[in-house]
């Protein structure tokens, strides 16, 4: 197809699309002509895959760029988790306050007592780290204990993720990866603002 | 106290403190003298309450100022919630494209089959239609049983935090609503991934 019906029917236009190829987040089409490039369903997918990186994630072009570097180094679900979620930062420096440390060390501790196998620089370590801060200096206890409610929730939503993403179709099985990673975070944000909003009004406003 | 140990005591420069004051965040002191003013136990509490939405929630001025005029306004857990989430955004207007609007009538009926009581124009509602619209264009179905392992999961969590505000201490119960709105959505986010990590790694790297 041209890139007339290549913006048609992924819903951007043809300068969005010469910026992603200009950017290198999506290869360029086939020459057909001086003047001419031939597109093929692979660019629309990317496309699709693009939009919803940008728009749901609220990726920067730079963070869109790694990810599509990752899919096509040919990188499998795993590498994939880790590489979409690095792009979701927090990609600050971590503060050099010992409260932030000895944070730090908790989650560490944490993930450890639970057994699971994260990177030992997954940046969700630290946004976990900066919660933990916040929560200490308001007086919230951070305990196993009154954490378990999110663990359960947690390690519920991820085994489903992990387990119908299709492992005997790498292609597929990285894009379901990346989506569960950035667009059902989402999901599970959104979910969780309205049923608090739902058991805050059964307690206070019956 | 001065200002100097609300400071050390806060971890906030003066210079933040004083920005906050005319930002209308914080009550100023009370004079003593010409040059002087005295700040109490409330200060700090407010400080460290304007510190963790800053930088756990990462929200603006503007919508800490909000939250702020709703705590000293009296309004009760509930309310605060709906003030916190619509602090949290998304705060852009709604596209105005069909796909966007049919997603956003499948929110509005989801949030009625579970029989969520969610206000009609809850932030939320527009975020979860924008993460359908992804799902969709990725060719993911957006079924109430593919959603149903988020929902219980975020249902569970709402009820635990809900439960666990403090009723009887309106003060304490407001400032625990938002806690748990702001800061316990980022503790779930943060295991979420960790967790997606775990998972993706027993089942693609044992």
């Amino acid at each position: 197809m041209q890139i007339s019906e290549l913006s048609d029917r992924s819903g951007l236009t043809v300068q969005t699309i010469k910026f992603y190829i200009r950017q290198g987040l999506l290869p360029a089409g086939s020459a057909v002509s001086a003047t001419r490039s031939e597109y093929g369903p692979a660019h629309l997918e990317r496309l699709r895959l693009i939009s919803a990186l940008r728009e749901v994630g609220d990726l920067p072009v730079a963070a869109i760029r790694e990810i599509v570097a990752a899919v096509d180094g040919g990188s499998g679900p795993h590498d994939l988790v880790g590489a979409a979620q690095r792009a979701l930062g927090p990609d600050a420096a971590a503060p050099a306050d010992p409260d932030w440390r000895a944070a730090r060390r908790d989650v560490d501790a944490l993930v450890r007592e639970l057994g699971w196998r994260a990177a030992a620089d997954a940046p969700a370590r630290d946004l976990l780290a900066a919660a933990f801060v916040s929560l200490r200096r308001l007086g919230f206890p951070v305990t196993l204990a009154e954490l378990r409610p999110y663990v359960r929730a947690a390690a519920d939503v991820a085994e489903h993720e992990i387990a119908r993403v299709d492992g005997a179709a790498p292609r597929t099985a990285t894009v379901q990866s990346l989506v569960a990673t950035v667009v059902y975070e989402q999901v599970l944000t959104a979910l969780h603002r309205l049923a608090q909003e739902d058991a805050a009004a059964r307690r206070f406003a019956p």
